[in-house]
């Protein structure tokens, strides 16, 4: 087993955590559709990055060893649920390190494609985010990446560090390890200091126009 | 045309049905907004099964057969609309041998790409539920994962059975049959008596955390 | 770059457009919320039809073009804003050009792939329509193909007209300008005249049955 291969599994156990509890918040699921969640959160990123690229088998179809770690992370969630639920920050610190560690492991993954850099970056956050966002769509929740402070950006910025270093020929640890601490880095300052990216614009009075779609 | 294929153009047409029926519980959907979520309920977890396992051609892309059958089962709807909505026990019923059918045909499915078994029972429930899943999804509702007596876990179970018969060397028919009435038994059980799995954990008062996210 | 090219372009920028439009009308999303919901509204349907299909490369992974023509009309659509959110009519103009283009260039596709011509219908309008149906699914919003004066229908009504021309051997150029203009012309007159079509049945008082699901 490489050290990747563990990381992964990590990231996956990670977000099956932080999927249980968020499903959990709503009215009452019962253990499969936590688990079920948990699931989606944690191989719904890769497997959109997968099936955008045509890379087939999907990670997870190839190997249940996600899945015997998806249901452990549950059975985890479940026995030290009240311990957990006071922890954010120590949830936060995981689902950022989770959030990093896709990101990066996806943009390698495109690559291999040989897309253009933007698109590999693309690929990356897709790998970190779509699982919360497919999460928050069937927990009928407004999708992450329009409440958080800065989130998918830190990403995206990750991705860029990584390409660029990546391009520069440094060794594909050090590329690993700077633009994971980038991800990181962005994300705890963004929450600490509640920094977030400016809004688009501001919608005019409703009174102006509006009316004749 | 085989047995098999008689009872998946059945299947789609009862899943067509009853994704018109829920579609036209929203507010006045006109008839393409019924057709189009009676496709989607229809055709949606066979879908995403075919591209979880990059099964190529999909097979309602491949035959057209399907198509026709979902517009006979939308007209169909329509003119027997004041019978089927008092109809609802038929409709169970209904409801009930499609899941059933799609999880033990979607698991048979996954066989043939050499999974592991326990993703070959995912990939059955997939095919099974996933169509009302993006039925809910579509039409705004909490996803039937969510709400319904055991559903979901239903078709796991009918799946867990049919590899397990399969390993034991059972020939085809015994181990379809029997799977699919496991499915069916539990579902109908489970709304008799309404059984549900366990709720998975209460959340704390939500004086104690819930802020700093 | 042909002509097809020029046009497909276009077609991408003003659906990013229409989709950061969109967005911005909810809760404040900030700039990467609305990058990324123009982003989904311009390549989520050509991505869909290309993952039904099996069709890899999709073209944005292929060609990064595509992006930075999106990236132009995000910053095109802060810059003009104000100006833009007063012009309605002109922006429903171009999404008619756009659906009435990307349903056919999707049946097109389909073609390519020798589906039957019922399937390549329905691939053309899942070209036109899936972009804005995953723009409303991750606002939260009743999906278009729900509520707007005939839609969907208009980019299925084109695709038949495309495929009886091209069965006739019209020649390509005068198949494909003749089922735009159709397109076009019955959203125009389904806007300016609130065509619709028929909603599909009305509930029965709900006294009479639904309780017992």
């Amino acid at each position: 087993m490489s050290v990747q291969y563990i990381l992964e599994l990590m990231g996956t156990g990670f977000f099956a955590m932080s999927g249980a509890l968020v499903a959990n918040q709503k009215s009452k699921p019962d253990w499969f559709g936590v688990t079920f969640i948990g699931f989606i959160t944690s191989i719904g990123g890769g497997s959109i990055r997968d099936m955008l690229l045509g890379s087939y088998p999907l990670s997870w179809v190839a190997d249940a060893t996600r899945m015997y770690v998806i249901i452990a992370a549950i059975v985890f969630t479940s026995i030290f649920f009240n311990h957990l639920v006071r922890q954010r920050k120590l949830l936060f610190i995981f689902d950022s390190l989770g959030i990093a560690m896709f990101t990066i492991l996806g943009t390698e993954k495109a690559l291999l494609f040989h897309v253009q850099p933007f698109i590999a970056a693309i690929m990356g956050m897709f790998s970190a985010i779509m699982g919360g966002v497919m999460r928050d769509v069937l927990t009928n929740e407004i999708p992450v990446i329009f409440r958080k402070e800065i989130y998918a950006t830190a990403c995206l910025a990750g991705a860029v560090v990584y390409l660029t270093l990546n391009y520069l020929h440094c060794n594909r640890e050090v590329c690993m390890i700077a633009s994971v601490l980038v991800i990181f880095a962005i994300r705890v300052l963004a929450v600490r200091y509640k920094l977030s990216l400016p809004h688009f614009k501001r919608e005019p009075l409703p009174a102006a126009t509006q009316q004749d779609e």
